[in-house]
């Protein structure tokens, strides 16, 4: 498809490692004032000025994380950026700095890495986060992209998955179970392309739950949101895996139970049309789909009125005594222990 | 050959991804005080207290970077972490954190992972550094390793590769050529082992230069030396592609040409003896045979006095104004051009 698409194609053994890294990053240019030194030396050099700093990484391998048969390689630079992003987001700080190292066989020409690392530098700009190292090297077989970045934080404002206290609200950023929605429509479009390689879809109806999948975001509106209302949660995580193991991982590390409730949990109406549409219960793409990037959050009850009618946020439930187990209540009062399947176990169905 | 070592095997299906990586990191601990947040959180979060972080990453790659046929994986657990805090010493920094992220195929099983973090473990013990991230994951095929490694340095202390000034003396630390003769020793076994699998080499002769392709070491120690003495390079970066390649990119970033004499430049004696046995030339093994991970820095010719006798340390040429180019003077004064190989295509031969 990419070949279609770009008929120039240059093999990336015209060029060495050193003048890759060169070409591919002679467009990014550093903004934050804690990036000292980029990419070119040993080492990049930072300065966070006395504040903390926050180190996450995440490894995409093609064939496991991603299918290069409907990911765009932009697409894909941007959401390897935004995985990492959401983590430093979920420790309530700012990202600053970014390295990306990237594995490729010779099926990639020099101008698919191009595609790829335009992705990369619209989420360093959009997020304005500078890349600052890497590493670029070949692999036997597929693509293998490992980002990791560094933000900023003072020390006071740092929100670990520990600190949730009985009766907190638990509350989750925008809408979850799109990610999902949207990777059920391209696995459908990927079948029907094999069997009918001239079939056109219209996947207009699907775009919102496509870009869930295919392009995330990391919540930096609500983490700006938090810190303009100067509101610190007791703790807080990024839901990757699914909103059922997340929750119940909060639980579990804080010693707690929780009651979450059906109706309360966020979904957008063209995911509830997906849902139809797959026979999938709506609540299971919510509980177990993974890949949204909301952020997850225990507030004290006191935070209830600023945020009840805040349309980035739901209050979902609530903590409880570990005793009293975690549970979904359902519609009819009904209460369900929630299980945790995630998102591996889940694709696995 | 791990499996007859070790009879007991786990599946790595039988534990989830968290419990995986709580599991092999149960036995790190957070030694540094700019480490206050380890594995287990969305990041970890470091307090550098005001000083310069670097940051620096490098990925292993199975088939590419390492064979398993002759690599340990205890060894190479070391390694991956030795390969990245030489670029953190390269810039004159103290490495503090490391994180670590795998991709596994199934083939490996938990004992096989125990094995390579026993290397990690070993080299965080030895280098002082904490294991604070990660991610652990599957992969299709093969091992995958992606480490980044963090340090800490004064503002005033950080050296680059550019800063060299014209007649600054070059001046390399330990000796040169022994990972690449070790990498030959082991390349013609594993032959022999095909042709005959019950033979038993007797590869004590070759236990230095084994070791350096092996496990070989950062120079931690040359960096406190640096410090001890006060005295901060004006350039320095670590000699992982071959001493010739790394010398010309001095040069070339620094607009400077270079005499190196072919007489000064380290070389083990048992590098030279099998460098006889490979009718190989030994300075073409220092010149271009890369892994040692040794320091290459420019100092001023004051540090001469200094530096002349110390034992891990040799003078082995100085820089020039660049029209007098780059090259090897060798000892019937002749001067020849030196050349970029690097260890990829010096492989290929």
């Amino acid at each position: 498809m990419l070949e279609d698409k770009k008929p120039s194609r240059t093999s990336l053994d015209q060029l060495g490692e050193f003048k890759l890294i060169q070409h591919l990053t002679a467009s990014f240019s550093l903004k934050n004032p804690s990036s000292v030194l980029g990419v070119g030396d040993d080492a990049a050099v930072c300065d966070f000025e006395g504040g903390q700093t926050v180190v996450t990484t995440d490894m995409l391998i093609e064939g496991v994380h991603f299918d290069l048969s409907y990911v765009p390689l932009k697409h894909l630079g941007y959401k390897a950026v935004v995985v990492n992003l959401s983590d430093v987001y979920a420790m309530n700080a700012r990202p600053t700095q970014i390295t990306v190292s990237l594995a490729v066989s010779n099926r990639f020409s020099l101008e698919a890495l191009e595609e790829l690392y335009a992705g990369i530098q619209l989420a360093c700009g959009h997020y304005k986060v500078d890349l600052v190292g890497g590493d670029t090297t070949s692999s036997t077989t597929g693509l293998i992209l490992s980002v990791t970045a560094l933000g900023q934080a003072d020390s006071g404002h740092i929100v670990k998955r520990q600190g949730v206290q009985a009766n907190d609200l638990l509350v989750v950023s925008g809408d979850l179970g799109g990610a999902y929605a949207g990777l059920q429509v391209l696995e459908r479009e990927k079948a029907v392309f094999k069997v009918n390689p001239q079939s056109q879809p219209d996947l207009s109806p699907y775009s919102y739950s496509i870009e869930r999948q295919l392009k995330p975001e990391a919540r930096k509106d609500v983490f700006e949101l938090l810190a303009e209302w100067k509101l610190v949660p007791h703790a807080m995580m990024d839901i990757s895996d699914g909103l059922s193991s997340e929750v119940l991982h909060l639980c579990q590390i804080n010693d707690l139970g929780c009651h979450v409730y059906e109706e309360k949990l966020p979904i957008d109406p063209e995911v509830v049309g997906i849902c139809e549409e797959f026979q999938i219960n709506s609540s299971t793409a919510v509980l177990n789909g993974g890949e949204d990037y909301e952020l997850l959050m225990a507030l004290p009850q006191s935070a209830y009125e600023q945020i009840k009618n805040h349309p980035w946020l739901t209050v979902i439930g609530h903590f409880t005594d570990k005793q009293k187990g975690a549970y979904l209540i359902n519609g009819l009062d009904q209460a369900i222990a929630l299980e945790a399947q995630g998102w591996q176990a889940f694709a696995k169905d």
